[in-house]
């Protein structure tokens, strides 16, 4: 796939349920701030600190991880739907 | 095109819905934060860092870019409309 | 548990109320902001500071922690509930 | 003209409709935030930095400028009215 | 005691109204933010600064301070009730 | 005058209609934000930068500047009102 | 007097109506924020800058001042009404 995030942003393929059911994980339905699992599929240099250098992303490509339910910015890319998040949305990695 | 945009600005031509397509992205109608698309033509000479240095723009002219839908200011520019961006308001690269 | 907390961020398992009485601590019931008990099962390589290097996180896998109470992000990970908690979240080590 | 203005400041002349269109620049009246055109007058030495350096401004007297349409302050000076502007209300150099 | 609060943080014994009249300090009864008086009985490491360093806590143990009245969180540990402050918090010490 | 402002604080007095009809500046009656005229009469020792230096104050005792109408506070010295105003509420020097 | 605030806070004697009249300044009825005459009676040891050093506090004991009416915490020390204030809600020294 041929998209490359700015900054500290990273692109996630979201998991369809029954993914998520075999990883072992479920987000309970009572919770506060429901997260999502996802796979990364991009990441970008990461965000710039002000002594000028780029702080390394700390999700790679293939990654499983959760990240909060309601953040991101949705597209479509060759029929498929991602998400493009921040970092710092991204709770854990699997 | 003569326009300089200042600190870590850029000036965006957004793309016509037919050009979107040929690019094989679409944003979804049910999205959240819809995105658009665009192509850089110019950029500024980027963000002034505490230490007095600028930090180099990571996109350049002629790039095909996402970006939030609802930000920037539109200037039109010789008959041809225009957005002057933050360069945090570009998601990605395509 | 194979779960990696990013930046900051630790995973907690929160204390049933039996466990709690055993160790001696009784939240009030007229407390202004009710903290809780939990034990650490996983930590974050920690916030990373402006200078490029991580600030390690104060608690370590085991320590059992008083944390605010409507902090944090519940999972359920392998039929167990956990929280994914912010380090300043967490107020003491007890 | 007899004007200095403070750190990151700037004295903007607002240009006249006739000279706007002159320059080949129209402001689409559907836009969401419109700008507006201006020449530099006056400039001032800079935002001071936290290493106690002045950050030099970007633009220079005599320069025709884009900014922001609602920001600044008016003054009236010897029969004219200018804008003292902060320099991150510029958008570009045209 | 066995608590051990995080960076900035300290545990605070607060004081009966009988203590506080021996130590010669009364608070008024229309003062506009009531504060209050304690005994540290804990501190933690200190803030960490920005360069990785910790600032070490203006307040020791046994140190008699005045604090804001509606800030902390207040835990009961084997029967007692004690106050987890922000060092900033405490505004002196008697 | 035996005043001493701290910090980045300076004390102004302002100038009466009739000196600034002398000085060729009038506000305009449509002024968004109406700034007003007057002159220096002390200045502090700047404002504290992190690396544990004083910015010095860009204004000097004498100078004519205008400032923001609705900011700083009224202080009346031997018979005469003066202004304690921030540095960055002065716009420019006449 | 034995009390010694924290960070950069100090404490304020606050001087009655008639001790203002003597030293020539008087508050007017109009004042947008009302400041007030005090003596410090006591200081701390400043705030803490990022490189970890203390940054010296402006005033000493002794020095007269005026402060924003509405700020600091009111203690009653052994019969008397002080106030305890951050440095930055002092504007000058007298």
């Amino acid at each position: 796939m041929n998209i490359k995030p700015l900054a500290d942003r990273v692109v996630v393929k979201p998991l369809e349920a029954e993914e998520k059911t075999a990883s072992g994980i479920i987000m309970p339905d009572t919770a506060k701030e429901k997260p999502q699992q996802g796979e990364i599929v991009a990441v970008g240099a990461g965000r710039l600190l002000e002594n000028g250098e780029r702080a390394a992303i700390e999700v790679a490509v293939g990654d499983r991880v959760i990240y909060s339910k309601y953040s991101g910015t949705e597209v479509k890319l060759e029929g498929t739907e991602y998400l493009i998040l921040n970092e710092r949305d991204i709770l854990a990695v699997l």
